[in-house]
């Protein structure tokens, strides 16, 4: 199966969560939006036309003439076809949780940049996101991570479901270098608290997929037009 | 089957998605934690005892051993099993996009009153909440609910997928009813452009196991510790 993803082209973002699980399965798949064509594409079908159920919003994956939308389901629904989680109901339903909850962390991460206003810039809401980004680092970020440490050595490690790596191993790998990039002081701190996560990162990012992804041109940098931003007044 | 649900016993809020599935349906279950023992059951569930895959936060699921966290996820599991989702798998993953992007939504509700902690109350910032509202209510709920609108028309109506109710149909009850009940002078002018809604709202309200359980004393009534909180000074 050739899947299409369809994604803002110049972000990480949401997005990435899916790339890191096509490219760590060497998925033949391209990144629809990165042409100009492929943005039109990406605009019209949100719109609707020719789409019979249209995504609310990026990223959404084209499967065949399936689209889906929102990053977990679309993990959901290719975890199993590409080997990053077992087929039993029970772990799936397990997994889909784990990744709800990046998510929630994830949204949680944006509204540090975006604490009033999704519409307006975050020059225009800078007192605001240094209250939210201190609460966030202070109580959410280890809470969130402090699970996931829980969730690992319940399992028995070195992942979230024991010796198989699964999805949600590489979002929490994205989740480890999205919050070094915008947070690194913070993140000094609050790693230390959380070795299995930060043990989940480093054996994600030796592997064959991963590596040579990250080294491509494909993995666009971090910057501060994405979900994680480096803001250094918001780093404490 | 008979189901556990796990949620705060006091509040609608996220627990209350996958109450109405499981009323509208006449399932067998216990609200667990409204008992003082299912209180402490549901705290001691958290933390992970006698439990292989603690949940992060309630709502929660129990059926029969399985423990299922996060509200879309328990209605992509509880859908097809109370005939409130098609088994089809290209069903099953839109009703969970569309479901997630409820899930979204929600969580802008709930920003609304805590746009810069959730640690701390409403009063301690009201002035963030005056400027997160105004955005929600201009730009956010017209977006989302302009979306489902031209969702339902896609699908010939009434409801989301067509002719049959689904889990999201009633969702997007709950959603209209909170607004309804937070915002009411924003409603009335957001109802005005959004019919479809509006008439799946008015629909699931008159389904039999909805008109009972909303007459019983199962439903909590709305209150300002929930997620739909009613703050006048928000609704514009």
């Amino acid at each position: 199966m050739r899947y299409a993803l369809y994604y803002w082209p110049s972000i990480q973002g949401r997005g990435e969560f899916v790339r890191l699980a096509l490219e760590d399965a060497d998925a033949d798949y391209e990144d629809a939006a990165r042409t100009n064509a492929g943005m039109d594409r990406m605009m019209a079908m949100m719109k609707g036309e020719g789409v019979k159920r249209p995504p609310f919003a990026p990223p959404f994956l084209k499967a065949g003439k399936l689209v889906i939308a929102q990053v977990a389901n679309i993990l959901f629904y290719l975890g199993p076809r590409l080997k990053l989680a077992p087929r039993d109901e029970n772990s799936r339903m397990w997994l889909n949780a784990l990744q709800l909850t990046v998510t929630d962390l994830v949204k949680e991460v944006h509204d540090t940049h975006h604490p009033v206003s999704t519409g307006k810039y975050y020059e225009d809401q800078k007192p605001e996101a240094k209250k939210y980004a201190e609460g966030f680092l202070k109580d959410r970020v280890p809470k969130y991570l402090g699970y996931f440490e829980k969730i690992i050595a319940k399992s028995g490690g070195p992942f979230v479901l024991g010796r198989k790596v699964t999805y949600v191993d590489l979002s929490l790998f994205q989740v480890v270098e999205g919050m070094r990039y915008a947070f690194p002081k913070a993140m000094k701190r609050i790693e230390k608290k959380v070795p299995g996560v930060v043990g989940v990162h480093d054996r994600v990012a030796l592997r064959p997929g991963i590596k040579k992804y990250l080294a491509s041109k494909r993995r666009i940098a971090f910057n501060e037009d994405g979900i994680f931003r480096h803001y250094p007044e918001l780093d404490n």
